[in-house]
């Protein structure tokens, strides 16, 4: 039996993640499995949960990652707060937003949204409008629109909701380690990352955070969380506290890649982190533009890690994807929803994000087209 | 900074789960990370399919790993085929018959169960008398349970289901991989598993069977799954067929692991496989008789990768697990629940089912009882 692990080749990863991970987070996932009640073990986990807070600006004594992928973190922050018939609001300008309808809505509650034109951010006079009409249990965003490259004003709707008796939930599955997060002081309440974007960590985790206030919303339900596996209440107990109750067995190697992916970020600094994000952007965008690619968002809504770029209608999109991927080894993304067919996705997030890949992305690409 | 990942021990891990590791399969989890929708990436994923359907001896066209660990497998059975009022019976005689009636009263079912006292095994009279008081729809049972180490009989319960409307729901946690377990066989219709016992990987994943019985009850549900991530019919469109659709992002390097495990098993071949289990089983408990400790259950429901001793009353239970990890790098575990403070539990699974690692333990007991 032949072994097909044996043949994978070396991917340089452009796509809307998984990105690329440091040399010595693969090291980290390798290391050998501790017991997930192990005392060594719990000190990684609570130097996690710390790094965690550092990197999302908060004081968020519940900040742990799940024990699945980012779309587990989207399921995990809904389903602690929705309780059947709460009214929720999505705002939705992308995929994402859209699955934040269909998780919401499977779990009882009233759902209203708001949709906008993909490629083009949430309109805050909207929200706002909205907002004059109806109180909502929960408002719900995305900050990095991962199926258009757009940045949503997390920071713009979390101020006007301040002071309201409203939840505010973000995914910042895409955003976090990649641009600024600030939790606290944009006054979010439940938010939801992943590993494999911006943490340059494989995929399996998602990082979630609750404040005070959905903390009380959370013991204040009327019965138990319908979901015993992303089941807060619990799972905080085995991530705090002096005696760890066991819940379920933790990814124990997915968490060694975690504390490596985080030890990597504040060796280089948040800072300088962010800046690179936002070097690379720049010069792909130029490049592309010099090679005659248009982007879909306007500048002031561009992610500096999320990059979709127009494909000319005289290009055959997929084929473009397929060559770079068998000629050059580089995977770039597909457009989703009304954008197939008519975008390419870019991904500079994490590791992915240094000057050496988007030359040799440019220079692949000035070649295939 | 100090990394806490440069001073992990390797720990002998000889308690409930994780267990130790094979070398290819630490070099498996490290292999580069692909993309989840890449063409290479696929076909491993369909030879895990193929392994894990030859491991479950089903047919089964569903049978993936969930992105998530053990626990998640049982949610999913359970969230897939639950609707609103439901009935189910759970046959319960340890933790994780327990959190099988937690899980599927949170769902919504109306929930009967039958207890059994721990360390005894289900007692298919009182099993059969039951079913002949009422129909459900699901009926539910723990394989081989790990809080007290009995073999259920999966076999005969499924014998007497046979026929009936009923599906047949199998927790094969602590089972698969270390003892035969014959899905199509014995008629179960869901069945989960975990990455972190007998198939000595890492934990993080879910292995997941359904019948095409199973598959026609979730295709005949009045409203969708109350669950995204883990809605099997949307992840059979990921997992199946010549399109693969989007779900979510796979834990690609966790299924690195998984795909080098199954390997690994069907190498060394099932029967081969098993036998080890066994026979380290024999050398532990003829070892262990030897220092004068009893085994809590009978010999005739005794399972082989998990070995509960009952701990002497002169001794401190704590302090001897405490004594085995800091001195001899040996990790065992301990009771839980009514068995707290009262047993040791043993793991012999997988990797960890090997002589030297029974003549281990013995000797590093033998100096701290």
């Amino acid at each position: 039996m032949a072994n097909l692990l044996e043949n994978i080749d070396e991917v340089l990863l452009m796509g809307p993640g998984p990105s690329c991970v440091p040399p010595s987070v693969y090291e980290a996932i390798a290391r050998k499995t501790l017991g997930h009640m192990d005392a060594a073990f719990i000190r990684i986990m609570d130097e996690i949960k710390v790094q965690l807070q550092a990197l999302l600006q908060t004081r968020n004594r519940l900040t742990v990652p799940m024990s699945g992928t980012g779309s587990s973190g989207m399921e995990t922050c809904f389903v602690n707060l929705i309780e059947k018939g709460d009214a929720v609001l999505i705002l939705i300008n992308g995929v994402f937003g859209k699955r934040m309808q269909d998780v919401a809505g499977r779990l009882g509650a009233e759902v209203d949204a708001i949709e906008f034109e993909w490629g083009t951010p949430v309109d805050v006079e909207q929200v706002n409008a909205k907002l004059e009409q109806k109180a909502y249990k929960i408002v719900a965003i995305v900050h990095a629109e991962t199926s258009t490259g757009v940045a949503n004003p997390v920071k713009e709707v979390g101020a006007r909701l301040k002071g309201t008796e409203s939840l505010y939930l973000v995914d910042a599955v895409t955003s976090l380690g990649g641009m600024a997060v600030a939790m606290d002081e944009w006054g979010i309440d439940a938010l939801y990352s992943g590993t494999q974007k911006c943490l340059s960590c494989p995929p399996g985790l998602a990082p979630v955070s609750f404040s005070e206030k959905a903390m009380a919303a959370l013991a204040a339900r009327r019965g138990k969380v319908p979901n015993w596996y992303l089941d807060l209440s619990m799972i905080t107990q085995y991530w705090d506290g002096a005696k760890r109750v066991y819940h379920h067995t933790a990814p124990v190697n997915m968490l060694y890649a975690l504390y490596q992916a985080l030890f990597v970020i504040f060796e280089e600094g948040l800072e300088a982190v962010y800046k690179r994000h936002q070097d690379c952007h720049r010069a792909l965008v130029a490049g592309l533009e010099e090679l005659g690619l248009r982007m879909l968002v306007p500048p002031e809504s561009r992610l500096p890690m999320l990059n979709a770029v127009r494909c000319p209608e005289s290009v055959d999109e997929a084929a473009v994807r397929q060559e770079l991927r068998r000629d050059h080894r580089i995977e770039i993304g597909a457009g989703l929803g009304p954008l197939a067919g008519k975008i390419w996705r870019v991904g500079l997030m994490g590791h992915t994000a240094r000057p050496e890949c988007v030359e040799r992305l440019l220079g692949a690409l000035k070649n295939t087209l």
